[in-house]
């Protein structure tokens, strides 16, 4: 192993390529490999945000998701393809570093919060060199779209999925100023009762797409139940008792 | 007014300036006024990451906070103390918003998220254009300078402030997977009993300066009680059942 070997975890922001850091672009122009995750058959959303800043030619490998919906995450069967699956990534890019050749992993958001990368990380980082670069999360790209004040002084902040059952998201919305619900899609019904049995329906703030071109966000109240997609998010502003 | 008059809050990251967006430093370049708050005697943290993108002679304002720890949060002198300083910054924003000059207010951090910029932003957004640039937060800082993965799949994250009864933060604790407790100081010695309480207290991990040169890491077990600064936090990762 050279000593040049490096594993990076860059973080790329939520999709605005704009959005990526100065630290990111060195990155990716200094890494003699760059890797990312994608559904099978997809482009990589990370990818995209980075392609101007990719050096022509460099190698790439595509890390692609063995399953994604098509088994329950709760079956034995899910959990066995994927650890089979980030045992055989984390191979794939230990031969480049074994070679001397540092792999930037490319990540959507920041690397260590909700995110793949983390899978090589705890596989990698105890036997390489390796660097993680920080990024803007989805969930700042939401609200800074909006232009959402989210949490202030003293503050409790949380990030709950809406794959909770809803009494324990009615509880925990209840007992917290700023929350941002994650990975809606299907469970938005159930997330609109657990908001209104809280009491916090009327702050909530619908927003898929986050920083997209395409983004789009609305009251939640106004928000129809179906057609959210999977990615889509509530805020639900903290700070009420401005000054 | 003029049409090219906006309020923009700029968020410029945690510390390096590296960790600085490409929108963040376009917007430095365009913006025809800068302003920044600091304690009063103190050079603005976030004015230090930005030095080498400011514009010569670029005009600043710089908001000082006129008081800061020397009298109570609670007291109603504090409250209106600070009621008024946020009014009369607003005021000396917009007056240059209403001749026409934009002005980019830079914020360590996110904008959006525990930072004095929203105190411009819900007195001046609703009567001008406002962009709000979102940034990398200083616990994202942290944790990518330690490399600890904090939340994964379906975990609960959550920031609790330091000053919450102990109780409190015990019962916060052991209901969360992934955790920051900002704003330590002197409240380490009762987070580390509720961190114990929780039974959390051995993944715990201390960090002060975040993303500084200067930047210390250490199990929380490894750290004495005194010395904490106020801008210390603790991580507590979450994703205990890792693939």
């Amino acid at each position: 192993m050279s000593a040049a070997a490096r594993l990076i975890g860059v973080g790329v922001g939520p999709g605005d390529p704009e959005l990526m850091t100065l630290k990111a672009i060195r990155a990716l122009e200094e890494a003699k490999v760059v890797a990312h995750f994608a559904k099978a058959g997809n482009a990589s959303n990370a990818r995209a945000i980075v392609a101007a800043h990719l050096r022509p030619g460099v190698p790439e490998i595509e890390l692609h998701y063995p399953v994604t919906t098509e088994i329950p995450r709760s079956a034995p069967a899910y959990c066995n393809t994927m650890r089979e699956f980030y045992d055989a990534s984390a191979r794939q890019v230990a031969a480049h570093l074994d070679a001397g050749r540092s792999v930037a992993v490319i990540c959507e958001g920041d690397p260590l919060f909700y995110g793949s990368y983390m899978h090589l990380h705890v596989r990698l980082a105890p036997r390489y060199p390796t660097d993680v670069i920080a990024g803007v999360t989805g969930m700042s790209g939401c609200w800074s779209a909006v232009g959402t004040p989210m949490a202030q002084g003293n503050d409790v902040f949380i990030v709950l999925p809406a794959t909770l059952p809803q009494s324990e998201l009615e509880r925990r919305l209840a007992d917290a100023d700023g929350a941002v619900v994650v990975k809606l899609g299907r469970h938005l019904p159930k997330v609109r009762r657990a908001l209104e049995r809280a009491g916090r329906l009327d702050r909530a703030i619908y927003v898929e797409r986050g920083t997209m071109a395409t983004a789009r966000s609305m009251a939640l109240t106004a928000k129809a139940d179906e057609g959210a997609p999977y990615l889509a998010v509530v805020l639900v502003p903290g700070w009420e008792d401005r000054l």
